[in-house]
């Protein structure tokens, strides 16, 4: 397991193809930002380059640490395509708001977002594995793998993970309102900003089994408040 | 121009890489459904080679008929990288709800997702780019281009836009409720759907401009209702 858990206190390496180029967003390489944005997303896009070009496709993930790891159609992908490490880019993007300007030109998105680079490990070790599979369903609810029937080794050996490195890459931030050319904030146009946000609702008891059991904690805080 | 604009009738083509491969998920080529997930979906998660490796980058964008304009960094990125055309990848993903299984290995996400594989051109011509950046306004709130001011040959010159065929992919979906294995379906465990959203707030108007407005119609449609 090496130091899985444990948090790195550097942060992300900026390479050329990290360094970021763009004005009007806040770009960063500290690690504190990258986690929280990471710990906060549901969804990443990871892509890798094929035989034939580049395939990015959704997994579900977790961060451990200063390693993430990847679950979904990917890591058999990956399966088929590498021995060894594989480069990947790994992209996670929370949307924050519709950017609203009195232009076209000037109509945006706030955003968070985190690219990753590295090498892709399939893991084989059975109890990273199983450590892996308990942050992935922790990552979806905190604190639901405590109430669940944890992984067997029979279900870990048919389970492919992926482990990235969280060392090389940045994130994304654009907060704010429109940024309208000076002679534009006259016109007769409404500008502003639609906040967006990912809500929980109410949840869904899976019908028609023996058992019926209350909502539990873990699961009623995950809801969004209205 | 050609036929942006013009809805094909023919579904998307299944080659070896967007043919789909995995059981529980239902898989589409069908051209309303792949439609339907890009019109609905905020940002794209667009995957491109470089010199290096896989690069994948958050884009805005728009559908128009059978294509797809997008804008953003990587369209910078590509005109490094790129003279005529690039292979690239495209997903959109919309997540549906959070799947609590009696097993931490049968927890899952619905989801609907669309992959697109094809070659990006850089859009040249100023007509094209202004009918794009008009759809990718639109995009993001309907009938918002109709109240700003419309781009300049200057603006469009300056912007880059990014043109991809929408004719190789395929769109997953995932619903329901968790598939736990039967001998775990007495378990003491709450299993179900907890169901996630994309929420639009309350529009928050640019502060400190000379003309105070009311929220337009087109703005108040947007948001989520309570």
């Amino acid at each position: 397991m090496g130091d899985a858990g444990v948090v790195s206190a550097t942060d992300l390496t900026a390479t050329d193809r990290s360094t970021l180029r763009r004005k009007k967003e806040r770009g960063s390489h500290e690690r504190a930002q990258v986690e929280a944005i990471l710990d906060e997303g549901l969804v990443a896009h990871v892509a890798l380059t094929d035989g034939r070009g580049p395939v990015v496709l959704p997994m579900v993930y977790a961060r451990l640490g200063d390693r993430l790891y990847l679950h979904g159609a990917l890591a058999n992908h990956l399966l088929r395509t590498a021995t060894g490490g594989a480069p990947v880019c790994v992209e996670v993007t929370l949307i924050d708001g519709l950017v609203l300007a009195r232009s076209a030109f000037h109509h945006s998105v706030n955003y968070r977002s985190v690219v990753l680079f590295g090498d892709a490990q399939l893991v084989d070790d059975l109890d990273e594995k199983r450590v892996a599979m308990v942050a992935l369903v922790d990552h979806l609810v905190a604190g639901r793998s405590g109430g669940t029937r944890l992984p067997t080794d029979a279900e870990l050996r048919t389970t492919a993970v992926v482990r990235v490195p969280i060392g090389e890459g940045s994130a994304k931030v654009r907060t704010g309102g429109p940024i309208d050319d000076d002679e534009d904030l006259g016109l007769d146009v409404w500008a502003g900003v639609i906040p967006v946000a990912t809500t929980f609702g109410r949840p869904e008891p899976d019908e028609g089994r023996p058992v019926e059991l209350g909502v539990p904690d873990h699961v009623a805080v995950r809801v969004t408040p209205a």
